[in-house]
């Protein structure tokens, strides 16, 4: 459901970036790094949290997700089953997740029992970019598979991101789809100043740097 | 922008609503025939609406095309070299179009050009789904590479669809994904009542079944 009126919307995103700036004070105070995975519905936005938790975890840190879905539990079960903590936050009806949800969500963790929080935001390319959650980063993900104009189509969502990743590469010629071209929109897009990073998670590459970018 | 404010919410969706059916009888005034297709980037909306209008034409059946996207002419491009009329309406921000959006856009075109009206809505899951157009049909276009559990996280608008379509079987293989799990998660939600239309519209396979499936 999505509503815009002049005045109101701006009170309501003072409100969510004041709730947001709280997170992110609460999250420090106990010394945790966090991110805000956005992308669209199968850019592989989970899969790419459970590959990035796996590493950490070996270098001995240890990572809490937060699925964040309309409704379902199949992201939460996923990370859960990969050995992770976590917490589902469904919204219910809205196409994104906002600060408050984030804040309930973190009242029910044990903040000293993880040194990473990763957030995996509603599938969907346009909506979560008005809402900062209170993380350290935030990270667009974007898939081969979803064609190569999506930077073209959704400048805001790439240009409120820290780091914008380029998921399965691995199936871009399945898909006709060159890496290249959409690298070079974002190029474009950041006045040069940012690379897009890309990876397969499937086939495990280029994980690594990502996890670097983030200052890992 | 997205704002939830209880009453006022109905207020909008009301007032959508009533320009919905103000479209629709327009339409209908002018024998034309129209499709709202729905669905994530990359589903492949713009290629199946450029092959069912190859296919209409070759029937004698003028076909129109209205490209909504939050920004850029991208797919608007693609309609207009496939040789169909069409219109290009760039919602700024918002996440799904209007009916307001549309009746807007048909104040753009001759109706007496063209039998049949295809809206291409934004790439998203969640948002159009509260917004009907004034379509005599609402399709959904999934994607095999969007996992195998969009139904069963996006109840919304696989309800609020008249007709559900899998696309990209052709590379289900690549992405690890079973098409007749998604088919059995649209059968339970609509209660056995209703199938999921399969598709390869890069192969041609399927795509005469959707037509059928919408009375051509």
């Amino acid at each position: 459901m999505h509503i815009v009126q002049p005045g109101m919307e701006i009170d309501v995103l003072k409100e969510n970036n004041k709730i947001a700036n709280e997170n992110w004070r609460l999250l420090k105070s106990h010394g945790i790094k966090s991110v805000d995975f956005m992308g669209s519905i199968g850019a592989g936005k989970t899969a790419l949290i459970i590959k990035m938790a796996e590493k950490l975890r070996a270098k001995g840190i240890r990572v809490c997700a937060i699925a964040g879905d309309v409704t379902g539990t199949d992201d939460f079960g996923r990370f859960e089953r990969s050995g992770m903590e976590a917490v589902n936050c469904n919204t219910g009806k809205e196409c994104h997740l906002d600060a408050r949800l984030i804040k309930k969500s973190l009242a029910d963790v044990d903040l000293d029992g993880f040194d990473v929080l990763f957030i995996e935001n509603v599938g969907n390319l346009v909506c979560p970019a008005d809402f900062p959650l209170g993380t350290d980063y935030r990270a667009v993900v974007v898939s081969t598979t979803e064609g190569d104009d999506m930077v073209r189509k959704h400048h805001d969502i790439f240009l409120h991101s820290d780091i914008a990743i380029l998921n399965k590469t691995d199936i871009a010629y399945a898909v006709d789809v060159n890496p290249e071209t959409i690298a070079e929109d974002y190029s474009r897009l950041t006045g040069g100043l940012k690379k897009m990073y890309m990876c397969s998670v499937k086939k495990d590459e280029g994980i690594d740097e990502i996890l670097a970018a983030l200052g890992f």
